[in-house]
């Protein structure tokens, strides 16, 4: 046993992040006990069947003994849960979560849980756009980033040192390399590189579905052009992304702000026929996808290595 | 020899579309000679090298024995390609393209070309984000559509049925489906499900380029959050896209105004805290990924069945 193990780790939500996160630890062996709660009586018993945890429970007065508590719930359940959880924490116990938005959920866990806790939000930046018990993996956090936004604002939410080096050191178990920032930043950040990508794909195919010239039969046929691409992170789970974007409200507005006046330009670029201004564009963009590649943040290979045909 | 094979098919261009026919035709047996034709002595030697054609020439003049050409140029291109190879066709060859546009290559090669041969424009929907000789390979076009764009709105440019046909199971020997459509039709479709899902692709990455809150080095970092995938059709080539947009500006426009129109809706959306409507579209867009996936237009693996980590 390391220093880095824990000794019950508690996940709340057992979606496609919170059973990756029971796979990893039990993988990598970051906890010697883990206990997965969830509310929904169909999930606890599709997660128990999977058997990634020692116990799946809607009672989560099993957290008592927990030294880590994870919650990989929506970002807009965060509150409800915490409070639910409150009662039942020990004193010392870390408590942090896996949302995509962190000044809210800093304001919600502080909000409602007692000050003998360690509150460390974070954020593993690692998905797919499939959800559920079944969809999670081990290696989902491998050679991924986890952000975590310790409080060291306010003299009264300081937060320990030692509780924050035992959490990044549970990441780094899991494959991530631990980063650390306010959740103000965090919340910038994600809204460009995450957020407004998201949002962007839900609208382009929610437009490609609305056409009356072009009929969806059509858009599915030729989504090899490129709007297959979209369809991917448009199936990302509904309630997830409704609340990212209720809870980080102010930097996705910015970043969409900057987003349509930079495509309003590239409309007016078009509509005169200004060549060169498209090129000039279309050519700076190349080199940040080598960037991402040489980051090892994507593949390589052309076309996501997407298989072509039956000779690959 | 089945009545589907050419004798000699002349390709000008040999990037990665022009060099994917190459390789495709060869391996399938679709032509007994293969020419390609390029200006750029760099990209002969390279494609020379490379050897999927019997001969890599600039001498346009080779054409004189073609029984197909395929025009594997940016769009903005082919009025000077056909005016330079007019004089040297045979009577009776078939003259298409592969083209992301249709009607305004269908216009160019109306007007250089000799009424002795058959204008067929063509649009095989397959690609990577990748260019050049070497970016080619012969399953490109296996499992995806191509489109032909017969002209038979003119009673003197009525497309030979004969030659047509030719054409058509030219495509299907490389293991395409072959649909058939008006130039302008085919320009609305495209429009939506490739032209301006790259455009927002390309802006995107421009306007995340542009941040000065969040560094480059975080966009890099942290693009696993979704942004990444927007990165490889923002890696397309400049020249090919530029001419895309210049020649399909009305559909283009027209398209994007209806986007526009939609992300404003979302943007209020947030603003005004409307988590139903949010939850609205988010739910209806999963159901376009799962048809995409069922027509055999992309993977059913989770995250484009990219490799997560070492265990994968």
């Amino acid at each position: 046993m390391t220093h880095h193990t824990f000794d019950h780790l508690l996940i709340v939500g057992a979606g496609l992040i919170g059973s990756s996160v029971a796979r990893a630890a039990r993988s990598k062996g970051a906890a010697n006990r883990i206990t997965v709660v969830d509310r929904d009586p169909a999930i606890i018993a599709e997660a128990s069947a999977l058997g990634f945890a020692d116990s799946v429970t809607d009672d989560v007065s099993t957290a008592h003994d927990a030294d880590l508590i994870i919650l990989a719930v929506p970002v807009g359940a965060m509150a409800d849960v915490a409070k639910t959880l409150a009662p039942h924490l020990a004193s010392g116990a870390i408590i942090s979560d896996v949302g995509s938005v962190k000044a809210a959920v800093r304001d919600a866990l502080t909000a409602e849980l007692p000050a003998s806790v360690h509150i460390i939000p974070g954020h593993p930046v690692a998905g797919t756009e499939q959800s559920g018990p079944a969809a999670g993996f081990a290696s989902l956090f491998d050679g991924r980033w986890c952000i975590l936004t310790p409080d060291n604002t306010t003299p009264d939410n300081t937060t320990d040192e030692i509780a924050l080096e035992r959490l990044s050191g549970f990441w780094q178990m899991l494959g991530s390399t631990v980063e650390i920032m306010t959740p103000e930043h965090h919340d910038l950040v994600l809204a460009i590189t995450s957020h407004v990508p998201h949002l962007i794909a839900y609208n382009i195919v929610g437009t490609a579905d609305d056409m009356e010239t072009v009929t969806r039969g059509e858009v599915i046929k030729y989504s090899a052009g490129g709007f297959r691409d979209f369809t991917r992170i448009a199936a990302s789970d509904p309630t997830m992304w409704r609340d990212v974007f209720l809870n980080n409200k102010d930097a996705v507005l910015e970043m969409l702000g900057r987003f349509t006046e930079d495509l309003t330009a590239l409309q007016r670029a078009i509509r005169w026929g200004d060549g060169d201004a498209l090129f000039d564009l279309f050519s700076r963009t190349r080199d940040i996808r080598r960037r991402i590649i040489d980051a090892g943040q994507d593949e390589a290979a052309a076309d996501f290595g997407r298989p072509h045909g039956d000779n690959d």
